[in-house]
């Protein structure tokens, strides 16, 4: 049986998944490796930003590829995640903060909005230019939307100060993202975007992941401690806590490659264990191992799982170009904008979990070889569990929230 | 949460889908009834015909509306199965020859096959104008590759005898095809599909239908006691118990509809008990039932069920016009044939079961409400589990099947 | 494969259970007509007080058959869920009741309260000479343990005013116990249980059971209006929306009949369609329709559902006999209850649910012919879900409860 | 929630159970760092000794505890699986082989076997004296039925010749049964065990074992080059491919501890995870996690699935007790054993499969810290998923047999 793929659907698209796979293909040799020593795959982000990879999707304009859909940066991140779950989901972080910046670019210029046409333009630049960026967000015993991380006003500028974990792509990252909580004249807290450089005095990167998967994601722990940014580098968003239009954006466009890396890994284990399944032979019969009914069976089970995930994430492909690109940026409400998110956390959800089920019935098809530390599957029996931890929601929360949206309640998602 | 349905995409399809929402909201008011009673919607069908509907994937020069695409059939279906099940199963039989004549046509032509050709547009004829036809298909005691019916030649043509199950559709088919074994010169068994027209002598329609659901879909036994079939109205296909090009094509585009009704009451379920949660309150509190995190909880777990309903069929209606209608007839390899009858046969199992999961968990959430005889969901849990009864493959036989397909291995679903 | 069935233990309980194997036996025959006519078997409870059945789990010195146990009870309805799932939910209202005056009395007699055991004895008395008991709980809007039913003071005794659904077994109740509010003197509301006799003015038994599936068992509406109950007829036990001792013992023991009757029906299905797998025979092979692979995966799958509704409910029925039947009813923490009752909700989570598995899956192996309205498939197919409505709550509550009592949280079961 | 464990039932086991619990703590303080390593706690094995633990199955008069249930080795596995499972499915096969042997000794006593008797008594004493024995069936390539390795007749005994996998308890194994087959004189393959001391010349550990989890259970392969084995330690069994009474008691009784040290995971797991939810807060609002209500929804699905876990296991041990144990040996008829073994192995696949998703939950809940290398949680979900590998049946096969013994149909388990 063919693998029935995802596939870019226009010409930058197939130009930029064609590296993606030359990219996957290169990674593959490496990162058993990588995963062994817990090493992050540097070699494999310098040949994307040689190969133009990288500024995928940045427009022409500012010497990117001009790959406008969010549908295509899936398809890309799910060939790298075929080969190297950690490079997917690492470079990820870059493609989604290209997407995210081009989109504002966008709504920037409907609006006519002349001061946040320049700094966008400028961040893009150097984008094109191909440097790497990426969000930090997630901390220790808060959610995404309280950040505890505190910006806190300086002469010219402000400091931050907190920790942050789980920042993926950590190692190579030349602009950094920070959510911090700000206190507000009237003593409310809001919530900022602060943009640190690498090499900025007080920023640390911690070198200290080691997880049980994903271990080439460089996804270490960041400290500031009094870690200076100027005026101009503090973005200011939303309320603190609040589901915002950014943080939907982030909810929904922003899950599209975390969900196609673990499709990758699902196929890959499909394809590695329908390969064993098709050669190697059992006693006393001596036919190929695919020959059993029992064994029939439980690949229907694992082409059942795998064509969910597929096919939950080709039809959010579908509705995130239909909505985000397609149409004009301030046509698309906030009532739209939650449905797309529930989606995405439905996508999300089921594919995730999908994925895994096709590892672990992978596993059980190879009868015992996946289990030895030298079989990829092991790899992906590790790697793949990392999906529900994926940011913003948490399972738990993410079933409240659809049923919230599903039901027109109110938001109330940390109760 | 605003409904995200399916949608046709040619503007035949979109007239196509108008009239299967007009004749749903009528079917609307006299679907309990025929339930209770076990009817058959005549009336239903009769006003399909006024309307054209019945002809619409029938080429504009015979008469039709000229819906060429499998997915839109699908559609139209989908609407119909949200207030009558029982109807879009019934019209869908039609429906579905309809599609299969219409793509043998086009073969025919494409080949230049000018007798063929003949007989395709004498059916089709007939049909444009507006006659019911239908498939007679399942037997007890064999499975629809394996016709126990048998035809035996007789002069100027054939005797038909034997007894057919689940003849949906019969209180109003103008044209009935039936399978048939013959035997053949060498001995060996044929499998052909006799035409026979309503009130051919020896053929009856046993007006017995009385199951648990599906009570208004008219599905009698019908009993072919030598009944007569001239000679040029006996088709023969294959050999008895083939897996052929023709099974195939009912296997993957003739479940279109069989899987397309299934949604349509998952999403009458969703809606049903949606509105009764954002409107029925509860004691202590006073509050909409909706309000409480159990209930969201149970919500999101329909919307998820939903969601990979939808998203499965979706993804196969894209593979069915992709393979069996913008790609010439004789283009199409049999391995694609098996790949998108493999794929069809997942979408089946697993949209079928999530409409039943969608379904069960609209009663949970309806507190007991559901349970009672007069509450339409009662109903809908009666209909709903007709899924995994439809032809070709039972469940335990799909899995068969996917499996060798996946694994490339020689076809053996009834060992 | 020869069932493994729950047993009883005692001496008492074989005669107990015997006897409710041969009310099964008789029930069997008349079942279908029940279910078809929506009418109550009030045959069947005469026999049972003719045999004694129903003051099986009455102390010998008030005439019962002196059954002590509460897992005994659980066997004997597991036996009648097997013929008439409707009688055996019925008869298990009583039961219980009887069950619970048991303990009551026993919890009264350790503490020497006077008062309390002589209502219990003079209720006990009347259980003996086989008097029918019911309580009657359930109203829509609202949850159980907040009744909206309400008992006002007047001259000599209250009032009763509301409105009862799901009154199963009120066809041929003798006494009914009904769960109300009133106003205490601060204000506050307490919960009370009024004792009302069959036939007192005011109390109406609507006679309007029409459901999907267990419509032999008399759920009815009960309708009180102005209802007059004497002082020493109404108990009051707690504020208004506790979950009480009272309200734990239902939630724990009360369970019992309620999931032993599916268990019933499951084990009912599985010999049906395996002594149908093991007899019919399929072409082109014509052999046994158990020879076949899939088939037999499917038998599995079936097996398997079946003993994890089994090995719930026994597991489960040890617990309770070790907490409420050998030790002294003072001596059991109000923790410990909670443990039990979260034990028993899980039980009831899954063996219902495994059960309405079971069912669906014997639906699948018969291939169609248990979808016949003749099939006894067809009715338990209608029966079985009504196990997840059964008080005291639903799925969802049952989860936010387990969870709570899992993490030593406060409850707060309807936020 | 206080855990409901499982207990033993008799002095003897009590003792036995105790000095497990004594040996779990101990092997706590060192797990992690045999994972890391991948070494097998030598150490464990000799206190285990010293205690003597290793000869808790064993009969008095051989020098041993005198534990005579199957059930009571389930539990003191269980409590090793809590703090070390390459431990527990480590020293299980020895007190495996311990149970069968004493088994096999009372069935010779009933009939009065002087050979058998003789040679089960030298066993026994061995195995009184503390020495440590393991079956070494499995082989690549093959099922356990039909070994490859092949015993072939030389002078005063046998050569044997091939290669074994999974050699769990390898290390410190002193005495090795070996399945072979070997050429009878009619020219059919029986199936026989020899036995080896560690030692023999031509028989080599291969210190390989390297794999996901189970990581200090010395699971090397071991391969047999000449290896010489006297006459009388070569025991033929059955035909080569036989479902024999042997494979049958390894089916049932042999699985006790295979499945019990997963649910000792599972309740590590959820102790685990229970106390980091109950002392853990989360902003904004400062409450523990615990207080959430997605959360209690979550951990009221682990405990789900961990009551499942337990309760299969419980019914299951009493069905061993009271077949294996309770009744004479002769008594057991075939079928018995086979609806016995039909029901280790629903166990098997259940309690196994409920201990992946408890482990699964509790990394959900854990919110990401349990994918840490250093979290116990993270060397769980590696250790657990080696469940489905125990032999002798793979999943697909359990299937296959418990549906064939279901419907009393041919075995044919590898067809």
């Amino acid at each position: 049986m063919k693998l029935q793929q995802l596939e870019p659907t226009t010409t930058a698209g197939r130009k930029f998944v064609e590296l993606a796979e030359m990219h996957a293909a290169e990674a593959a040799t490496r990162a058993a490796e990588h995963d062994r020593d817990g090493t992050f795959p540097v070699e494999a982000v310098e040949a994307m930003k040689a190969s133009g990879f990288v500024a995928g999707p940045i427009p022409e304009e500012f010497g990117g590829m001009g790959v406008m859909t969010v549908s295509e940066v899936g398809v890309a991140v799910n060939r790298l995640g075929r080969t190297d779950a950690s490079l997917a989901i690492a470079i990820n972080m870059h493609l989604v903060t290209c997407l995210i910046a081009t989109r504002l670019l966008r709504g920037a210029r409907e609006a006519g909005d002349a001061e946040q046409i320049a700094v966008l333009e400028g961040f893009m630049q150097l984008l094109g230019a191909r440097m790497i960026a990426m969000a930090n967000v997630t901390e220790a015993g808060t959610d995404v939307r309280h950040p505890m991380t505190e910006a806190k006003p300086v002469d010219g500028g402000w400091r931050i100060d907190g920790r942050k974990i789980f920042g993926t792509l950590s190692p190579v990252a030349d602009i950094i993202l920070v959510d911090a909580r700000h206190q507000r004249d009237d003593g409310t807290w809001g919530r900022a975007r602060a943009i640190v450089t690498r090499g900025t005095p007080g920023m640390q990167v911690m070198d200290n992941w080691d997880a049980l998967g994903m271990r080439g994601s460089g996804s270490h722990d960041i400290v500031y401690d009094n870690c200076f940014v100027p005026d101009a580098f503090l973005l200011p968003s939303d309320a603190w806590g609040d589901v915002s239009e950014d943080f939907l954006i982030v909810g929904s466009a922003g899950q599209v490659g975390l969900v196609a890396t673990f499709l990758g890994i699902a196929e890959t284990a499909r394809d590695y264990v329908a390969n064993m399944l098709q050669t190697r032979t059992k006693q006393p019969s001596g036919k190929v191992i695919a020959s059993r009914s029992g064994i029939q069976h439980g690949m229907a089970e694992l082409e059942i799982a795998l064509a969910t995930c597929r096919a939950h994430i080709a039809e959010n492909h579908a509705r995130m170009d239909a909505l985000l690109v397609d149409r004009p940026v301030a046509s698309v409400t906030e009532d739209e904008l939650h449905e797309l998110t529930a989606r995405a956390q439905i996508t999300k959800l089921v594919s995730q979990r999908a994925a895994i089920d096709v590892v672990d019935k992978a596993l059980e098809l190879s009868g015992g070889a996946g289990y030895f530390s030298t079989s990829p599957l092991s790899r992906m029996y590790r790697d793949v569990r990392a999906g529900p931890f994926m940011q913003p929601f948490s399972p738990n929360e993410a079933y409240e929230y659809i049923g919230q949206v599903a039901l027109s309640q109110p938001l109330d998602i940390d109760h």
